[in-house]
């Protein structure tokens, strides 16, 4: 059983397919190829609008490019307090925008707020050029916490920010997850909220290395194929990255293994609450944070069930388990099947009973 | 009367006629002068040790080039959350570090302490590569709450520094605050606690705009010299800056205006005791912050009275005045005179006996 | 027909097998999966020496993070005046150096030489910190000319390059036509003859999208990790870049490709001399530089023949076509077929005979 | 004698009495002071226009914060082959622009022209994001060869720049002795030729160390403040910038001290024309190149005569000294006296005297 990461999973077989598919004969190079003009229409298609799309292969790169074309070197960039840009991907927005100020932003269960962005940005503070200028702020869709923002929680944010100036970022490494969620359309999720650059994740929901750096605002496409190619991140024979987010995107390939990977969670998330385990955030996508009692825990890991331990994923203040607990980050993929979360739970019982066993050797147990 | 900072005073006359003894005749450019070996000299006398000089003219560059010295683009450099260098210098070592992250640790009385590090440096984060390495950590002598280091503290603090293999710099932009406050020799206050660079500071002291990135651990002096003048930060008439800083350091001038500028921030610190007003942290070099009753701050701003308001001064939470009232910072220099101090304390027993005169106009007031 | 480049073929069919091969479960992310782990192996076979890897999907990403390796901010990266690395990739290594200086050192047939090498840094210019500090020298192996360097040609550069203290690396593009055509071990073409870090290229040679920095030299591999993560090149599911280039380097594929690419380039440099064209550079790999008549190609252009005209790929002063001709270069892949060339001489054929017909108009041809 | 350079003479006294006379009293930190605000009054009325202002200490940083303010990262900047941008400043352009590239120029008498700078554009090379994209030309007035030139060559060039888009810099380390040798007003050496920024050197020209960014491009102004704090070059006590700058801009005394200079330089010029001693470049500002005998060079140098020789000096080809000579850089300051050229020109005879007799050892003298 491993609930590590949705990364830790194969490639959707489709993708693999569609691979096989294109590849035969000569293909112009840098982009300028088939396949990526079909995810250009296809990514149109599905966001109702013209975009600019950028295709690369990590998530780090996407945000990061991203990020870098909306704040200058002295701008800030503000992040949910436990954000995955902020934190884990070794300061790479550091590096590509040259050296701006990562602010990182409180919120519950993941989740920044309208209020809390107007309350840091009306702070008597940001007075240039001593202190950096707010330039952009980030959204992780679906959340660290596993959380999903509504539309309408993404558009009072996005109104704040425009009405100050700064750009908004939606980190969509699992949006796919998130939209499968809620249950809107893609065009209400992202720039009819007010997203003007979303970093659109195939990677964790079926492609080998897939992601679309996906643009609504016009203005932020200008010279982001000089920062890709820059950085590295232009391939030559960019067939093979179009060719997984092609097969992804066609048929609703996507949002079909979205609503799998979220549909495990939920299992696992009401197989818990069957054992009267707790956990710390409402689960809406396809992440589970589960408080697990310190022995259980110990139990688990000695049988080797993969598993991240919330509390060590963060240098900002947040919520962790209580003395005798941990919290444990169980994440579902599209190729999970409902055998491991129905083995993860019986691994709990099982626990559970060792457990209470040990915790009273000698003691009767009625 | 204006204690709006440090900056605001003039340069020392000796500091001016230091200039004028030095402006005859060619003089080797770029720091090959003699002046500049004189201050050499002169910082190896006071530290009693071999050190590497760098003169820059501002404590934003003498702070960002010693801190890029120490840290990898990927590192992380920690200073307490309120400190200038993560707040009030617009990224300068972001951009200079090539993007390593700031982190910010909270402390009373703006001093991070050993634990503080310990326990920051002991959570289970900083597993690279996703994350940042800690590389290094910056203590503000005197601190940014106008609180000064005890060599002790220091000791501790750089224990825990070294046995992470993290570097340790001070930004004494008021080091000679900081050192004429403690009494202790200014060996004692940064390499014989583990110092490993200062960035000593002369502009708030006397200077005209002279500081000395003084370096005691041999390895970080090796390629200072590219980062300063790629920095922009080589004087090619070198003997100007030296002059400077020279006149300071000989005859012990720049701990003599130290005191009288510690001295001043006593007498105020004693005048607002007298008044029932408290101060925010101990008064220990030459800033004060003084709780105001809210009615006694705008009645000296009328006055177009000159002083900051703390609590507008960082983004992380801090000690703020309560509702009615505010922390207004107060910072004596070397050219404050005690007049100056008594027009101020004369100033509030003015708005005060004003607030209660505004405060129930036509009340009776026996 | 299409001599383009060797970025437009597909891929090797036993690459797409390998994808699906490792495409199976669950597997550690981040390059701590055990096709990675194979593929390290393989190339310590390979090159019969214990070497660090890391994996990345383009030539400019294993360039620059290579090149970052090498050299501080202020350091220059000495190259081949014509040299991919200096023109075609957007800056990257300046990028991903923080700002390093490419200088340019001009050689005949694209290769620089040792005394060209020793000359460049035997004047009396590097003086710093005035001037950038030489720091690395990057060798094309096969050349932008189609050349390749003998290793005793490299081990004499290298000898000049470990003594003035520059660090050696080789971009290897086309590292496997390199060794096909030379017929030495990976080991005599690299580390033997003082190569400290290899681009080893597989994208060109059959892979969809794979180039290792393989580093012969241990200290070039710390935080190598580091800038990877940073750079946004760290794959999540890392299996499938490794599982291309185990699949290249497994059984000698990868040098059978090259075999084959370079046989067609030679195929085409005999049909080129039959008929009484020149080529500019020694034809020694996988690309020929051929002197074509200005109506010759022409002729070729409008039957829609893909190549580029060599002229137009740099700034510095380069061997260019005479007043009545062009320079095509004239790439072959493993893909190229044998009639694929002969329809191209059979192209010049036609072209040259119509133009013939179009030169002397109402003239009879017997 | 000392003709090494401009920077080794001291400043003048006008600069140092006005350093005196504004240290007095607080006065508003951070460039926000009344001498200042004279400063930017005293350039507008000398440029005839409104203009941006932005004062620093050093060449380097006013040149690299112009640059950085004209180009993206993956922007090229075309500066003449042996430019001191491109060269003597240890790639702070690269720096402060996150990495772009420098481009040399080669043309004569260290000039660049339209033709060449649009036969470099029109190459069939600029092709993004493969390549950088011309972004900015600068140049050196007066030149690294102590050329002028004039309003009509800098129109010339700044058109095609303008057609192609490209902004156009002048790196006026030399500004004073440029306009003072020409004698057209400051406004038809800049931005009536189509200037946008220029780096307006003081400190050569009799400052301590003074130099101000003027924008004649109000666009370019934009956001130059946080560049500047970010780079450290924000002085809080900016009153002593601006004094220095406002000595010389009052009553044309930098006009003075330039023609000074310059006149020093002729007398030189026409002493060595006297001897039979060619100069390598027209002798029109404050520098003379003369071509030395080697032993003339070799007598002058075991005499202790400071200068530098020009072939070290960069490392694009250039016109260096014949087998038998040097070319030795004479430059003259506002502080040269008439003295020290007649006694550089008797040194010379005597070592052509000393040279005869040394060349013949053994011959009986008389």
């Amino acid at each position: 059983m491993n609930l590590t990461s949705d990364n830790i999973a194969p490639a959707h077989h489709s993708v693999l397919s569609a691979l096989g598919a294109v590849n035969a004969g000569s293909s112009a190079p840098y982009g300028k190829d088939e396949v990526t003009a079909q995810v250009e229409e296809l990514l149109a298609g599905i966001f109702e609008c013209e975009v600019g799309v950028f295709l690369v292969t990590t998530g780090t790169a996407s945000n990061a490019l991203a990020l870098a074309q909306m704040t200058p070197p002295w701008g800030a960039i503000i992040a949910h307090s436990e954000a995955h840009v902020l934190h884990d991907e070794c300061g790479a927005p550091e590096f590509f925008s040259n050296g701006a100020k990562m602010v990182g932003l409180p919120g519950v269960d993941g989740k920044i707020t309208a209020d809390g962005l107007r309350a840091l940005l009306a702070r008597d503070y940001w007075t240039p050029p001593t202190h950096v200028t707010p330039s952009a702020v980030t959204l992780s869709q679906a959340t660290e916490a596993g959380t999903v923002y509504r539309p309408g929680e993404i558009a009072a944010i996005a109104e704040v920010a425009r009405d100050r100036g700064l750009r908004v970022h939606m980190d969509g490494a699992r949006f796919a997850n998130a939209v499968a969620a809620v249950g809107v359309s893609p065009a209400e999720m992202t720039w009819r909220a007010g997203v003007e650059a979303l970093s659109f994740g195939f990677t964790k929901n079926g492609a080998m290395a897939a992601e679309a750096v996906v643009l609504f605002a016009p203005d932020l496409i200008r010279n982001l194929a000089e920062r890709r190619k820059r950085g590295g991140h232009l391939w030559s024979k960019g067939r093979f990255i179009a060719a997984q987010a092609a097969a992804l995107l066609e048929d609703g390939l996507w949002l079909k293994l979205a609503h799998q990977a979220n549909a495990q969670a939920a299992r696992l998330a009401l197989g818990l609450e069957a054992r009267g385990l707790k956990t710390a955030f409402p689960v809406e996508a396809n992440e589970v944070f589960a408080h697990l009692p310190a022995a259980t825990h110990e139990a688990l890991k000695a049988q080797g069930v993969g598993y991240y331990v919330w509390s060590s994923d963060s240098i900002a203040p947040h919520r962790a388990g209580g003395a005798d607990e941990v919290i444990a980050r169980l994440i579902c993929s599209f190729a999970t099947e409902p055998q491991e979360i129905d083995a993860f739970l019986a691994a709990i019982d099982g626990a559970g009973a060792q457990k209470k066993a040990s915790r009273s050797p000698g003691t009767p147990l009625f």
